[in-house]
């Protein structure tokens, strides 16, 4: 029996050294990845794809190594299976997933999406910049098509009802299309109500003072006092973080070496300022996950949805309160040279909560934003139930835009081509965000009865508490359950829209005075 | 016949094809070295060290895949071996060379020396900003012995005399001590005897115009301005090369993607300009290998020492010219802000020539320059050969330090322990920056041969003569020679210090007026 038993714990042993492997390997790529969308000279794109889609390539050969198969086979067969505890079992789990899926996709698919992805991201950049549809769309639809394959192949390994639901499952586990229309359904008619009360209120604030003229150098001085607001180290010799500038903003990393990017606009100075809050929000989730899970399966992020929780906790429900205002408004004014010294509280914090139908995903207010992304989820859902193909996307998106949003989009630039998630192939994706917003409400709720006084601290400076909060009631528990289970463990029930709309309905009342 | 021919064509494309997997990885794997130098937070040491080491095992294994020595036997142990032409025979002479070498040192031994250069590194910054070799010590001592067990091994491998020549032969192949003594004996002396010329001179120059403070903002200016006079593009659009900032400022990449380091000190603003026109010519030679050679190994340099005579010749024999400086000497001035306004062609170009025995290597004039890598060069040799311990390096080194140079070291940190070489475990390397003056007299004897003009070019604010030159003399051959065949295809002799000596010789009476 103890030779028996030892068997079992030697496979899991070496298990967890070919994942350990695994994730060394994954954060090193990202660094490419990183540096491809940071620092890279351009004539290098051909080259960076060869690498990239070379690193895919090692990437998937260590992920789908017979040994591992071998590994979970005999774990998982073991008589003492029961034996291994609870975060064991949720790391054979999470190992068990990823081997399947992985091994049923084929190399040359692998690799050819990694080469399609450079390729397609660049040729994205340099259509948004020539607002030329017809130029993006081959390799659109080349990225489609290579996703539409694997996607046909992992429903029938996850067992899921159609393909787009297994690349929804990717992101988010468990959650189906279905599902997500359903949420979603309840959710627009939700956000729609307090759009229009929000419009047609009298009390309406004043944006142009978010128009005024910052230097890129004050904005880089901002970004950088935020990151010290929240405690996301990029200065100092034990700095796990720094904040670079890209098109896109996004987050990358691995414990101890995550970083965020942003983009400054020296005419929309608030834009940096709510990316790097946004940013910063999915690096603590990095930078927090359980140290002892460190290179296990379990010592990863929840799902894609929770780690948008997380960065909308961050930028909106603590960044765009008068608390987080009435003790940074000071500073930011400070930092900024006087050109916002005429800036009052109560007109500030109305103007970075304005809610406004827009065209742009990433400048839309906390209200409209759920919009923006129903509408890019049901396009999905279309493309992949074959109702919509890839040259109608311009269209449809614009109709969409016209009839959720009543406005009317007049270059592909600020339509279809805005993101750059289809361009790199992330389909399924988009539901997070609003998944996110949910979440979030769901968490604000619960965290409210642990921490009635968390306004007055913020107001008082400190991030602290909030922060120490989600560490414990959401960082900590890693990969550890599904996100069905982690937001019932955490809120005591399912996934539901009422706390992110009463969050809504209570903060816009008071700042229009509907 | 031709289907004997066929099976050796395919042999040889398949070896290509692994080549091409290997230096793609290889370039990726530099890009994580290079972050690690410039942007890594520095809380990530231990994640990169185990990234780089993971990244050294997967090399290693493609490295010494099986498969490679299976394709090169079948290459060379074929009857039509001779049909291939010259380019395919020295790509696979290249490749058996280092499979060969690769093939014999056992994982377990790269893997621990990746780790431990990564580690040591990073001892040694901290050592350094503290003083303390004690601190260093045990690091280097573990990066001496590791380097020492794989010299023994590559030694029965290469067939070298002893363990020192076989690091020696990494970096300039068919190199070897002995040989490198003779050649150091004799440009000792003729070094010694242009120094005494120099400081008993009369006419010295004025080098407290080199400590004028120029903000660093102004200083990365000047470099982006030098860049562009060389030929380096880091701006625009096609840009294939950057310039980032480090405490040993070095060149790492590979054709599209060649980056360059600095280092800048408001105090010594010439500091940065030489290093930025040194690591320049490094990255014209990687930019310009020939385009057809991509992805092989004669797609790459000659040696470490052609590397630094091309880096050398950009910093030295242009960029210490008196004709470089009648034309950007006004430019420079422009771009300081009036500081440097005062300055005189001749005094300036004396200033920046100003010949004088010091203790820091890279801020030495080009004459004593050699002296310093003789001193390097003389302990490597005896520390391989048993007659000099790492507790005793510092005591070694200041004695040197005294006998050649004549000047006292006061801390570790302006000695022993001023360089990162011997932190890296790249033992074998320094003698490359001294042949690289050799070859660099020899080059500019050939090239005022065929472009008797050239001052004058450059005087006219042209590089792109020399540049045009150095690529069609040296870049354009990448790796098809070794360096003592090399050097005679070029200059028609053997490696010699006589162009040399000469060189300095003329330039520095001229200046001096001894």
């Amino acid at each position: 029996m103890a030779g028996s038993m030892n068997e079992l714990a030697a496979a899991y042993k070496r298990l967890m050294e070919k994942v350990k492997e695994m994730l060394i390997f994954q954060s090193a790529a990202s660094i490419i990845y990183w540096d491809m969308q940071t620092k890279m000279p351009p004539r290098a794109i051909t080259l960076r794809s060869q690498q990239l889609a070379l690193m895919e390539k090692i990437g998937h050969k260590m992920v789908t190594d017979p040994e591992i198969g071998a590994l979970l086979e005999k774990i998982l067969d073991h008589p003492d299976f029961d034996s291994l505890d609870e975060v064991q079992r949720r790391n054979v789990h999470l190992a068990k997933k990823e081997y399947d899926e992985r091994t049923k996709l084929p190399e040359e698919l692998v690799v050819e999406t990694a080469r399609q992805r450079a390729v397609s991201i660049d040729t994205w950049k340099k259509a948004k910049a020539a607002r030329d549809y017809a130029r993006f769309r081959p390799d659109l639809e080349k990225m489609f098509e290579l996703r539409r394959r694997a996607a046909e192949i992992l429903m029938d390994v996850k067992g899921t009802a159609t393909p787009y639901d297994a690349l929804i499952d990717i992101f988010e586990p468990g959650m189906t299309a279905d599902a997500i229309s359903r949420i979603f359904g309840e959710l627009r008619s939700g956000l729609v109500e307090i759009v229009e009360k929000c419009v047609s209120a009298p009390r309406q604030p004043d944006v142009s003072i978010l128009r005024r003229r910052v230097p890129v150098e004050d904005q880089r001085r901002v970004s950088e006092a935020l990151a010290a607001f929240i405690g996301y180290d990029v200065k100092s010799k034990e700095a796990g973080g720094r904040i670079d500038e890209t098109e896109h903003p996004f987050t990358t990393g691995y414990y101890d070496d995550v970083r965020i990017t942003t983009h400054y606009h020296e005419d929309r100075f608030a834009s940096s300022i709510f990316s790097v809050l946004h940013e910063g929000g999915h690096a603590l989730y990095d930078q927090n996950l359980p140290r002892e899970w460190m290179y296990q399966p379990v010592g990863t992020a929840c799902s894609y949805g929770f780690h948008e929780s997380q960065s909308r906790f961050v930028e909106n429900i603590v960044g765009r309160s008068r608390e987080f205002w009435s003790h940074f408004l000071p500073e930011l004014k400070g930092l900024t040279g006087g050109v916002l010294s005429d800036l009052t509280l109560d007109g500030f914090v109305h103007a970075i909560n304005k809610v406004e139908p827009s065209k742009i995903r990433i400048e839309a207010d906390e209200v409209t934003y759920g919009l923006h992304i129903i509408i890019r989820f049901e396009i999905e859902r279309d493309l992949f139930a074959g109702k919509v193909t890839v040259p109608e996307l311009p269209q449809v998106w614009n109709e969409k835009y016209r009839e959720y949003l009543g406005v009317e989009v007049e270059h592909d630039s600020e339509g279809v081509m805005q993101d750059t998630h289809w361009a790199g192939g992330s389909f399924g994706y988009f539901p997070s965000y609003a998944l996110g917003n949910i979440y979030g409400g769901q968490l604000l709720a619960a965290m409210e009865r642990d921490l009635p006084g968390w306004r007055s601290r913020i107001a008082a400076g400190s991030f602290a508490e909030v922060k120490r909060w989600l560490v414990d009631h959401v960082h900590r528990y890693g990969n550890l359950y599904d996100p069905a289970d982690l937001i019932k463990r955490v809120t005591g029930e399912g996934i539901t829209i009422e706390p992110f709309l009463r969050y809504l309905d209570e903060k816009y009342s008071a700042l229009y005075g509907y």
